[in-house]
């Protein structure tokens, strides 16, 4: 498609490139003309005639638009192609008319309303999934524009997933199908209330008794109660429990079993089972995390999945499981998952950050000259160095880990295509970098958003900059799925593991796909190795920062491997430095990914434009992210004290390069203004119009309050007090 | 006082010292004993006998307690002295038994409620205020303890304070003494929706009409409202605005004015006022932050506070002020005040994290010898380096921002000695110094927050870590008061400023506290000045850090002042260098004043086993922020890769020293249980025990939900929904 043929399609101000065939009912994502729906009176009588001062910000806005140097909407369709573009406008047109699915109106409601509202929302998506026949990728996609974690989430995902890979034929019959048709909704048991992350140590018991066929399933302790089990407190009425299998007085570890737990009709636990919601969250506030507790719970003997361990229902003989490497594709398919995430998550935060910080004015610069009698006019906040420092490398990760979410989402196809030919080469070093890259995405991330509303000043402490809520519900993924602090425990072992391989022998063979070793034995070729850079413009070389992360990252392998197989330091006592090898590890891993595409991404190449402002994204990621880690490339001499300050100044150099295209960087992230949910972020600009409004349909704004210290009623015509 | 007469009044498990004078009526502030006030029924049938497996928490902590090299009360009484604890003890008594002071049920509720109970606190807090005659430390104090920021919240701090330092004897009158008795409520509206942190800027108007002797206050845009105002949305009667003065024609910048805003009866806007509270926030969901804007209302002539600025009536002539210098007193008060206030926010957080870690175990050692058919048994959390990394610092930033806290109001107080004798030369040194202290200190409280909450885990996540509370109530703190990420303008421009006196003249006099030229001297003195440490054991060297960071910290100081003067570099490139500047000063003034304790404080010198633990944790700190900040020790030459090495190393080293006083250190922090508000971080340590309560008492366990997609009805026996 040619540029003239997409700027014809797109109507002003639009961000998304519509294709031909979408061209006939053209929906605009991102102007923001949503209909409010949450139904909330205004309550506050604003004069209609005062407008924000200065220059209007949906024109500041337009004016950023036309600096940049590049098309948005060009760059957007090289990101995400026109296929997803063109689901999302689909989706778009259905959900975000949809009352049920309004997000405004949980700003102004309690945990109650807002548990309601999800539930509402769960029950309109399984309606429209059906009335429009949407596929996984649509439902995927539509849960990921609604944004609201629902009761039905571990339903829809975890329990038909175990279910559906893990129960035999008879099972499908017997649970999945019903679960597909939602008459029964699962929740999936594992995580206890003494015990997370070591599966192992699960208290949950689950004891064959052959003479009746059932399973007993008890919590022998309080810690043994099932805790924190999205859409247990409230919603389910089954749930897949992981729990210590015992037969024949012997114990095999924890497998899952399906336990009814609810009566389907009146909702009441069935008998033996103590069910409740966990109580007040940080986030997640639309999903009853629950807790359970069994007394002595009998389930028949089909209710433990059997495609992969079995027991035998006459004699109680356990049968083991065939192939347990298959578990791994899994995890690495949803940590991958969650760099994708993350990539939306920094997205979102840098657009709110960017666009608010266009607009907001505060201060003239202290060096602009004073002309007699007029101040001078105050800046937008963007220009300052300090807040495009804390902000545009934010977006520039966004970036990273788009295309670090791409290569890892395409080296879990080779690597289970690989596996499905009995190769199982590649599998540890894709699991190894998902774990590693699952730590450090998510921590990036929570931070990312942090920092974008802090760097909205005031208002980003109001709930309108949408950051409040992101932040709170994305929070949960730096501790799931692995925690981000431990979980790097599994990169180390496997970079431990290739370091000593390869300094045993330098010709050990390799995966083709796999770089870990490839940077490894450059390292061991040339220990070393020093940065060529002379001048400040030298950090330009695309190829040179991916030679100096792998060779920081094999340096840090290195002297973590010495202590423990020459020093014979405790692992323990090597944890932090295990740390700092996943972390050197994965940002080896984002900047290479990210240097692949602008070296040799052909849709990239043809596109000077696009490849031009790519390229210097991609210098202030590396570069950023070498400043931040300098004491590492300094102790490592691979760069000098002075080359450390040519670095800095670089640094400030790609920052006022980047910043004319920022706005125009963040449209093309293609993030609708459904989606992102912030009056700060909006595409059109109107923030201060959109702030009074949100200001407005507060409801506490319709009570009067007596203020009298001596007097106990607290709301003027309401009862009093008994005592203060 | 002999240790002999402390161990004799303290009842077992008991945390603070009891004088003599107050063991009659002893207390135990942190045994958790306190009843639940919430007044919320447990949902779940928990059964009784079901108890945490393993060794009660309560008993692990009391092992923690007794690894301890030192007695926790002992330091107790060091670092906070016999008055302040007895202080604590006396209010407690009153305070933790008031209903309208519970906190517990502040998680359960929606904003509306969670106002209302901030009011009924304010009220009672009036009332037992009145009771009990308490003098201003001790309002303060409750304040803390309570931690409930309520609507009156700046009734009582800057509304009464500006009237009370800017008005005039008749205004005392007229406002003062009626504000005092609570007969006028007041707020204090200086933002605007548009104007934060630049207050020349400001939009609202006060034009002087001398015909009928009245201002006129005026909102001439939209962006011209008033702001965040706490107690404004629904509260305030009265606000101190500050407008834009006009008179005669001319323009004399931002003035404090009174202006009565709400009918006292009946509280409704009086005329010319639109007021409304500005909807949901992050957190400080207790208070009415409001705004409002002015159609042309007319005040008296008298409602513009003068004590220092005037309008003559008759004329309209404006009278200058005298002195402002005189206000920077006030600013450096306010942020010794955010300096100790951090070291309060810094133990808390890590209180909970190394208490709740040393009960939580999880996994067993790697290295730990495998005995036959038995498990290993799963360590605390505590023993893993990671987790030992990640929250030991913050508890050692506690103790740095407590010595950095009493030195900052020790020089506040010389400081305003000096200048009542007309002498100033203090005064420029310690108001950079104390804006650069608001920055590092608030980011490093609000960061250690969050590292703690993750550190404990899942569980971290329930708001019955107390955590999520605190962080949201935090987060303001960056902001205000001069934003944290350029506030450090100010710092930067006094460190350039001293850089060039003394690169000029190195015997120009400075005032002989003034502790940033010494660093500055030594540094010119010998820019080439090199550590000498040679083993990770001469980490150990007190004297020897602070010279390291006095040597970094002029380091950046020259290479921006450099940038400035001689490569006429505009002010805003700069900013970054600047921030790191007042960074790097910062943390030399936080080594340094600790340092000054561990070296010459004659409390510790008798005290060996006292002066141990906190020598070990002052180098821990420095150790730790050197590593942090090590590639500025690196690239300024002063300290070598293979020293670089040996610092991670003794970092390491210290976390294994530090690893069995920890709980104990925890205990000298003197945080009693109701101010910390966390059940994982519980003095008795009966974690399991109350998470189980906590989530019984979630009044959505009082429900029960119809989960058919098909079906309207969400809650069972509720009306259905016309449509979803």
């Amino acid at each position: 498609m040619s540029k003239k043929s997409l700027d014809a399609v797109g109507p002003p101000g639009s961000l998304i490139v519509k294709s031909q065939s979408s061209s006939n009912n053209a929906f605009d994502l991102s102007t923001g003309s949503q209909t409010d729906l949450s139904g909330l009176p205004l309550n506050i009588p604003i004069p209609s005639h005062l407008k924000p001062t200065g220059t209007p910000g949906s024109k500041l806005l337009h004016i950023e638009r036309s600096h940049a140097s590049f098309d948005s909407k060009i760059l957007a369709l090289y990101l995400y192609g026109q296929d997803y573009l063109d689901r999302v406008n689909k989706l778009l047109q259905i959900i975000q008319v949809e009352e049920a699915f309004d997000k405004k109106r949980l700003n102004y409601q309690g945990r109650d309303d807002r548990f309601r509202h999800a539930l509402r929302k769960e029950k309109r998506f399984v309606q429209l999934a059906k009335e429009h026949n949407w596929d996984p990728d649509d439902m995927s996609l539509a849960e990921t524009l609604i944004d609201i974690p629902g009761p039905f989430g571990l339903h829809k995902s975890m329990f038909l997933k175990t279910l559906l890979e893990q129960g035999d034929e008879d099972q499908q019959r017997l649970f999945t199908h019903r679960a597909q048709r939602f008459e029964i909704i699962g929740c999936y048991a594992q995580t206890e209330l003494g015990h997370g992350s070591n599966v192992q140590g699960l208290e949950t018991t689950a004891t064959y008794d052959k003479n009746t066929k059932e399973f007993i399933i008890n919590s022998p302790s309080l810690t043994a109660s099932k805790w924190w089990i999205g859409g247990l407190g409230r919603t389910a009425d089954h749930a897949v429990v992981m729990a210590q299998l015992f037969t024949n007085g012997k114990s095999y570890g924890p497998h899952p079993f399906v336990v009814p737990i609810r009566d389907l009709q009146t909702r009441e636990p069935l008998p033996g089972r103590v069910i409740g919601d966990i109580g007040p969250k940080l986030g997640y506030q639309t999903t009853d995390n629950g807790m359970i507790l069994f007394e002595n719970v009998r389930i028949p003997h089909n209710h433990l999945l059997a495609r992969f361990s079995r027991v035998n229902p006459e004699t109680g003989e356990y049968i083991k499981p065939q192939n347990a490497k298959l578990a791994y594709g899994t995890m690495t398919f949803i940590r991958a998952g969650i760099v994708k995430q993350a990539r939306e998550v920094l997205a979102r935060a840098s657009i709110v950050a960017i666009r608010y910080c266009a607009i907001r004015r505060q201060f003239a610069d202290k060096d602009a000259p004073v002309m007699d009698s007029k101040k001078p006019a105050e800046n937008p906040v963007l220009d300052y160095q300090m807040v495009q420092y804390r902000i545009f490398p934010i977006l520039a990760q966004a970036f990273a880990c788009h295309y670090t979410g791409v290569e890892m989402f395409r080296l879990y196809d080779e690597s289970q295509r690989n596996m499905s030919q009995g190769d199982f080469s590649l599998l540890a070093d894709v699991h190894a970098s998902s774990s590693g890259l699952k730590s450090i995405c998510t921590i990036m991330a929570a931070q990312a958003i942090e920092e974008c509303r802090r760097a909205c000043g005031g208002h980003g402490f109001s709930q309108a900059s949408g950051l409040g809520a992101l932040y709170a519900d994305y929070l949960p993924t730096v501790t799931w799925e692995g925690d981000s602090y431990m979980i790097t425990q599994q990169t180390g072992r496997y970079l431990f593991k290739t370091m000593r391989t390869l300094y045993q022998d330098r010709n050990a063979k390799l995966s083709p796909a796999n770089v870990t070793g490839e940077y490894i034995l450059r390292y061991l070729d040339n220990p070393q190795a020093k940065s060529n850079v002379g001048f400040s413009g030298d950090f330009h070389d695309v190829q040179g920062f991916v030679f100096a992360f792998g060779h920081r990252a094999a340096y840090l392998i290195a002297q973590a491997t010495r202590k423990r197989d020459i020093e014979r330091r405790t692992w323990n006592s090597l944890l932090v430095d295990i740390y700092r090898c996943s972390v050197a590890h994965c940002q080896f891993l984002l900047v290479r990914n990210f240097a692949q595409a602008v070296l040799h991404d052909k849709n990239l190449k043809s596109k000077p434009a696009l490849r031009h402002v790519i390229q210097l994204v991609f210098e202030l990621f590396a570069c950023y992210t070498m400043d931040v880690e300098a004491s590492e490339f300094l102790a490592s001499g691979y760069i000098t004290p002075r080359q450390h300050v040519l670095l800095r100044n670089r640094v400030y150099a790609l920052l006022a390069l980047i910043r004319p295209e920022a706005v125009a960087l963040c449209d093309s992230l293609a993030i609708p203004d459904y989606l992102l949910n912030s009056e700060l972020g909006r595409y059109d600009g109107n923030v201060y119009e959109k702030l009074v409004e949100f200001a407005s349909r507060e409801p506490l704004n319709g009570v009067k309050f007596n203020v009298n210290p001596w007097d106990t009623e607290l709301a003027i015509g309401e009862p009093k007090l008994a005592k203060l």
